[in-house]
């Protein structure tokens, strides 16, 4: 009963995944890790209790003791163990992105419609949490009528020194884009960025903040505001604007407090606090349907658009224009039913 | 000690300014009202305690019992009521629009400035509105940083049959044109509209929604979702994104129910309800300053500004581009000093 | 149509009274002033438009050039001032308390019951305030359903030197048990009170916090927290519990502050600054009452009933045990239809 | 590594533990199951991976396949399988109450001690509730400086027919109990229960609401609103006073919707959707202590507290007086370092 996870990369990403699998969630155990350094893979094995240490992620995959896979290794090569993965009929959780090229996502679209079931899940957490669950709720129940804008800001606090400008656009706003996706229930079609001044304490080479604009194929309007040192906290925001009203997610904090002539409350310290139990939900219920045979959550088909959508941010992002966004005919395997958004998360 | 206002126009607008001077203000009265329809006016100076009904607005404007004016008709007939009051050397307070083209703004403009003070003040309300002042002294504290966008919000529950396409920038938008110079401290250079799939609530002729960019001298950049029959309720929002932090808009209610399985509170109804109080202190301000024999609140200039963005706005609506806006060289008359905005409301 | 209005007593409150009357509401003006120190009341005569000091209260009652009148003085002399304006059958406003005295509140009662009408109003302000209102409206509408308890809670940041321990019942929560009738529609039977142990940022002499618990004649119960030292701001918050929802008192602040991890707002500093719109309010009705020979707000019955509640409370808070209160029974004059409180507001 | 764990009682909560244990948490297992109905638990035993069904609660505790022990079955059973589990050495989590007299909840306190370790945890899941864990921490802080009262509600949208009226102190404020002692870090001495006139909608043979006040040792005083058919909710609130701010609850909703003229959010339906993930933590918490041979939470005296300061409620809602409460001396065993509360969660 209990699903055998291997899993590719031990990064802090991949520590945090390992620690989930085996300290949080139910009905999962890590049977084996590897890793680019073999020798953190072994020190992370020798921590675990019944897990070992492989030479290559192809070995992992491959191994009788690895029911399924989760890929937490750098993203060039996410597209090499998907595939291996569909390869082997395995079960595979891939961080974001799918892959790192069009080409490579529609690599993976091929394989796994060649395999003639769904194997692979991404990484959006956001469509586990709370807020944005409850959002899509309220939208499917028709209460604010059918939604007509997104507005949608993500703020970080800081930028790490290795963050380069692209990744406003491929790390940053891959998020909104996917939950943009998930919350409208339809594709993108067409992209713009427009660049306010800069942040003045933004390092120079970055730019920040941008208004990230995006159509989706029914016509309802997209902007997501990203702030990338914004300083204050780390801060998720977002509102759909329907015919008849609107739906936003509310402040996370569980308690108010006055003091020094304000009330108020705690705004995320960073990602990880505020999406800690997204991250567990979306592992657990990937758990609870590879333990079963099935798939569930972000598809390929969700890697692949988001992978598209963000080539043209940065394309619009350098030209200034709206860029068109065009997306391969959907495959059946991915199509769901209506109102479920690209893809359904039961 | 009191001043004699007369008030050009009794429409409904009209009607309520002069409800305003005659039942809640201090310091003034209603000494002299016209109208087109000169019964009508008769009916409301016979309504009050000591008016006169006047033949024309340029025989009020002359009145020796008229020491301020109020302009509340027709929007084609401010110019010339306008340019009369400054001739008489009488303060003016003008509904918006100060006029309705650039050259008629400018005409204006050069005769206030010949006649070398200000008299004019234009009825830009949200100036007066204690959100936005509260707004404007968060951004002046420096709690936030330097301001880098301003996302705005104007939802109507509806709007009347005589409402056509071109007022969502004209009468709607307007208002957000002016309270971002007045937020952010700086002129429009810029104007783009996107506009999203047609709310199917909306009247066939109308656009419904638009997202109205615009780019402000200093690179600041301003989002204004104009949604105009939104059903749901009056509502205005509104956040300034800083370096460091933001400052919004909260809700209005004063109270707090729970009931059904909800807790909430009431948007309100219509601008009436939601700017009341704006109004009031708007008029206050404008009685106190011109019973001083001095001037206040946005200036001749502002209305200019705001008539030439919102012809840029109607451009971009039409061709979907980016817009130029170019407004002539400030005269001296109309400038601030650091910090208050193009026009201060001391 | 103005209103001459005399003022007795031109301390802060006093000033502050004359300056709303002069300088933001419509329709009256300050024709007369008085003080116990003359001098003073010369130096504000002067500085007004057209008022004139007269020597004494009685005096200024009797001028004819005095409509109606504000009796501000220290509160031991408010049943003189009440008293001799009724005889002289005009209009006055009294600041509370009515009277300081169960007994002298009484010999009003009757003063005015023989006079056959209705002369005095007091000064519970928060009958005007729009919090409280909305409150009131809520509970009207039966959303919530029945009340059947109010949780209030009386915040002051500090005190100054001259207050003591009584002040706590008889100037701080006498507001709380006028809004509680107000807000409930029945009277006050029986009153406690429990102290928890001191504040330790509170004067030796002093009492704070206590918990001041009443029980309504329909058997609804209040608690009102009382807490006159807690420095972080003037907060007053109330919340009704009826029998299938709740209303309760919003935050103020219009706008929501993001900097440093936390999102807010202001808690209004003092009792001015959270309650200058109800004060103008009040002042406004009672003027527009006044003008048109009517009465109107917080009756004598209401101030009668404040005084005998609180006296109960100070015995409560000395015993440790409950204490009955009982009322005289109320005569005609102070009747008012079902669903409007003890005193409507209209 | 994985705990096997032994329930006892598979009515209603006793199911949803296992389905916890089983599906939702981390290192554990249920190995075995009792129940006073033979049949039910050879039921659940069934549709487990790994359990078997005893057939008495000694049986279970006894089985050396158990571990740790589940207490979930009827309330005056608890005393002899919490003394069975700590005669067998064996960690015991009990549902609350621990007992239903003083005397049997002292029995376990000797048992307890005479074993040298904690072996017991109660289950009162607030203390693991992301809002009072908050509470907590700023209380900790110092922000708010020192507590000097605690106003908490408790309201239930409805009792079901077997609730009779000691419920409201026993099964519904016992819970409002522990979180004072929790929060506030000392003990209760003296109760007192106030009634208002009764909710209409209640039925017949309920008290409903009460407000329960207490005294702690330091003298806070906390109010407890007890309201059991109030219709509109589970609504669970909290602030905490402190001699310069507070700290309350935040509403738990992660959206804020508008539509139909209000904006607001849901309040949670039942206890199950407010408190879900407290359960979950609370076991986990509990699983990782006795996983290691350790103990955590709320202690056999924190269980006795509860029973006799609810005992001292029911007496003084019968009496109409304050009720001393007084406990034992308190054994080293229970003591915690300064600051933890009565029993740390750490």
């Amino acid at each position: 009963m209990t699903l055998n996870v291997g899993v590719i990369g031990v990064g802090m990403i991949g520590q945090d995944h390992i620690r989930r699998l085996t300290h949080v969630l139910s009905g999962a155990r890590v049977s084996a890790v590897t890793d680019v350094d073999l020798d953190r893979a072994k020190g992370i094995a020798a921590g675990l209790p019944a897990a070992k240490a492989l030479q290559t992620g192809q070995e992992l995959i491959d191994d009788p003791e690895v029911d399924a896979v989760v890929v937490a290794s750098w993203g060039p090569t996410h597209e090499e163990y998907v595939l291996a993965s569909i390869a082997a009929g395995k079960q595979v959780f891939c961080e974001k992105p799918l892959a790192t090229t069009r080409e490579a996502c529609e690599r993976i679209l091929d394989a796994e419609v060649a395999a003639g079931k769904r194997l692979v899940m991404v990484g959006f957490m956001r469509r586990y949490d709370d807020g944005y669950r409850a959002m899509k709720q309220v939208i499917d129940s028709g209460e604010i009528g059918a939604p007509l804008m997104f507005h949608s800001a993500h703020r970080n606090p800081s930028v790490p020194p290795h963050y380069v400008s692209d990744m406003i656009i491929n790390d940053t706003c891959v998020h909104d884009v996917d939950v943009a996706r998930f919350l409208l229930g339809t594709e993108i079609v067409g992209a713009r960025v427009v660049t306010p001044r800069k942040n003045s304490l933004a390092s120079d080479h970055l730019t920040d903040p941008v208004l990230f604009l995006f159509d989706m194929a029914d016509g309802a309007l997209v902007d997501v505001e990203a702030s990338i040192n914004i300083q204050y906290a780390y801060d998720i925001r977002g509102e759909v604007v329907g015919e008849r009203g609107t739906v936003a997610l509310a402040e996370t904090n569980p308690v108010t407090v006055k003091s020094n002539g304000r009330y108020g409350g705690r705004v995320p310290e960073d990602w990880r606090e505020r999406f800690i139990r997204a991250y567990d939900t979306e592992f657990q219920e990937w758990v609870n349907a590879a333990s079963s045979g099935n798939s569930t959550g972000p598809s390929s088909w969700d890697g692949y658009a988001a992978t598209v959508v963000c080539d043209a941010g940065l394309a619009a992002m350098q030209s200034g224009e709206r860029v068109e966004v065009s997306l391969r005919e959907q495959p059946d395997l991915y199509r769901v039913t209506a109102g479920e958004g690209p893809t359904g998360t039961d």
